[in-house]
């Protein structure tokens, strides 16, 4: 009998959990250092909460005891306490506004980024670890702390290297949907939900299918007849032209909203706050074409109290097969006035905006305008004889003082070997210096930016070659000028 | 009967588990960010990899069914498979260079900082998450990758604010060790590890209290007796002259360490090992004050198979109550030859460097190094009436356009109240344009430094409060340089 091999564990990682090499850390990272950059101009200071809550103070989620992973990655802890991990940004913010109110200033701004953790099925792009980057303003209850939160919005979206106009925030306010609902005679909160559900189809179904699914209902190809909101022709009516509100600039915009849900008291309430937003996006220079009223906006509605905010991409870009593709939102946010009282019992306003960092990393990307360069290797020194190792760290040593990045070869292989290790490293040059260059006082140089460019047959430029020798033998101290001039030609 | 109030959480963070506000967070930034570029100058890659590791990836802490959180946090996913979030940088590592080890560049040198989570009890200053900051190169057995990630590790720290000399790293081999045993005939498991125990309580005992405990034992003032481990006198005093060889430089060192383990194969390895490590480390210029040769040094011995290295604060400081504070280790690490073989079979050498962000954040605090500058608020734009409300907007992104930090109060309150606010925020001062200034084309600058230095009685100088008055009405274009000055002035 042969002896069992022992058991090895298979190396992946669990499902719907990624691993983020070079290229695409620094990338997310470069709109991290914008967006804080911009934020902090504006007044917010950076905050960072630990991953775990306990599950009640995360609310929405509390696990029972016989399926305690509804949504979030949740255990309990020695105490028997059950934790999780954070699903979002908002809920330890507001569990850190209720334990620290007293002392904190008021209002009280913060951003944060990190990751958050959703225990969910994973899909292509679906992922159950991804990082958010949210602001928030806890404790004013004037419109126009939203309106800057939005015109902040804006303003970090394009410093994360979004080109200007290629992303618009649309806004809307759940009270001027309450205030449609009573204009027009809705009281349950079944049909509202089925008026709503009706609008958020707009997209898809055009007016005419929207005006059958506010009234008896709709028959779909397939003929599945799905029932409608059973509003009047005249409710429906109103209700499309509800969403028509929103086709023209800011000011147009109000003044068909108020012709369509003004003289209820939570519609003229909406419209004051509509027009109080306006004004200040008007003061800090922020344009319809990037900030637009949009009634047709219907955004998480059991947990916003006023504004709501989506901010949509409208970033072109074709995918492998040429396909154009969509972006579509890539965060939002809102006013949210009861979260801080869960905990403390005294209603405590708050407003803010959330996008997804990994997903406009992607987009930006997907568009070719990414923050971030394309990632280049350091020099690397190839390493001949062991004796020499020494010397050969010397080299990389005075290559990184000026500034440039350089390793040593610590392999075990030869220099052919070698050679397709730098290039695989993307290494712009690889520097030799054998026993005869030691001797001189010199170093050989091998241009490898220009190998790969000969190579993918980019440059046949004779000219260009004769300038930049593939491999040149030059003084060693006209090394670290001529690594300069390696860099900056690409 | 009077109703029961509706049940409200109390709002709290898990215990272990800490807020970190912007002061913390500009400091543990700014060194990484110091960190990130010198390990990229040495050619390291930024990764990173998700937070949750499958339980069986991570090894050393496989959960059980009945007590799964031993050591770490655990949960069982929808498929039944445990996952457990990382404790440290190095499994993930491990795991990540198995699963993609043909498509990656050999040696594969990377770094990575972010949280790691400890399910232990927590205490003052231990905290179960806290961010560590590695770097490893995987796939070279030479020496010189050693040295280079010693010579890196003190670059490092350095950039990220340590003075020359406050810190240094303390280097052995476990060889060495291995060596020191079979020269004097130490060969169980058990007796190994009271050799161990003995030398490691150096510190603490003396070389006297250390000879007891490595030959019969020892009896403690309170008069309980340690066993011994048994070694003859010659052999006692074999291991303490292993234990003082590291008084001189690295040279003395080297050759005192070989009077008392050269010969045995295993101690030969270690002081060729030792003497590579030397010369790559003279090549880079890192002398003994940084990076010392000391073989009392005895550190995580079931996972190291080489080199170990120690790294010692040499920071003073003083703690509030006057008393002075040892910071110790800060990090550490070595040569784990095995940990992705335990994936694959096949033996791939590794080496790396770990140390705690945090931890040195927090010393760097302590001893007045703090590479973030103290945090200031920002420009506080007076709110005075809601019908102005656009024009305070407007100046407040005329303030930040120059760069500076602006917002505009949005709180409730008036006019002192929001001056307390503004000192709150650490502002350095407070712009206040009503209806007179609006009309006249001025703005009223108060400056609040000047304000808290002579609160602070800092300064009673006339001549300096008559040339920055606490409160000045200028035209609007003078406001930036207005503000320029004050904050320069600080």
């Amino acid at each position: 009998m042969t002896e069992r091999p022992p058991e090895r564990p298979v190396a992946r990682a669990p499902r719907g959990f990624i691993d983020r090499r070079a290229r695409d850390v620094a990338a997310e990272r470069a709109i991290l250092a914008a967006v804080s950059g911009v934020y902090e101009r504006w007044g917010f200071e950076a905050l960072e909460t630990g991953a775990f809550e306990y599950a009640d103070a995360l609310g929405k989620f509390l696990p029972d005891a016989d399926r305690p992973n509804e949504g979030v990655f949740a255990l309990t802890d020695d105490d028997d306490q059950w934790m999780a991990l954070r699903y979002d940004l908002t809920a330890p913010l507001a569990r850190f506004a209720a334990q620290n109110w007293d002392g904190l200033p008021k209002p009280f701004r913060r951003y944060a980024y990190g990751p958050v953790w959703r225990n969910e099925k994973p899909g292509p792009g679906r992922f159950r670890e991804f990082v958010q980057c949210d602001a928030d303003t806890v404790g004013s209850d004037r419109p126009e702390a939203d309106a800057e939160i939005i015109a902040m919005a804006v303003e970090g979206l394009e410093a994360a290297g979004l080109p200007a106009g290629a992303a618009v925030i649309k806004i809307n306010n759940r009270k001027l949907l309450n205030g449609l609902m009573s204009a027009i005679g809705v009281e349950s909160e079944v049909q509202k939900l089925a008026v709503l559900r009706a609008v958020d189809k707009l997209d898809r179904l055009g007016p005419e299918g929207v005006r059958l699914l506010l009234g008896e209902g709709r028959k779909d190809e397939s003929g599945d007849f799905t029932k409608g909101a059973g509003l009047s022709p005249a409710g429906a009516e109103r209700v499309l032209a509800f969403t028509r509100a929103g086709a023209g600039d800011r000011d147009a915009t109000l003044a068909a909203l108020a012709e369509v849900v003004g003289g209820s008291s939570e519609g003229d309430a909406g419209l004051a706050e509509l027009a109080a937003i306006n004004a200040a996006l008007n003061g800090l220079g922020v344009a319809a074409d990037r900030a637009a009223f949009d009634p047709s906006v219907v955004r998480g509605l059991e947990y916003y109290t006023g504004a709501v905010f989506e901010a949509e991409l409208l970033l072109s870009a074709v995918d492998d097969g040429g396909q154009p593709m969509r972006f579509g939102s890539i965060g939002g946010g809102g006013r949210y006035d009861d979260l801080v009282a869960r905990f403390t019992g005294a209603r405590t306003p708050a407003t803010g905006f959330s996008f997804g960092v990994s997903r406009l990393a992607a987009a930006l990307r997907a568009a070719g305008r990414s923050a971030a360069v394309e990632p280049r290797g350091p020099i690397v020194v190839i390493a001949f004889s062991q004796d020499r190792m020494a010397d050969y760290f010397t080299l990389a040593r005075e290559i990184r003082a000026a500034g440039i990045a350089a390793e040593v070869y610590l392999g075990g292989s030869g220099m052919k070997a070698q050679m397709k290790y730098a290039d695989r490293r993307l290494s712009p040059a690889a520097v030799i210096i054998g026993d005869d260059e030691l001797a001189a006082g010199t170093v050989t140089v091998k241009d490898l930016d220009l190998g790969r460019a000969l190579a993918a047959q980019v440059s046949d430029n004779a000219a260009w070659r004769a300038e930049r020798p593939g491999q040149q033998t030059i003084p060693r101290a006209d090394l670290v000028p001529a690594l300069k001039r390696i860099l900056e030609a690409r």
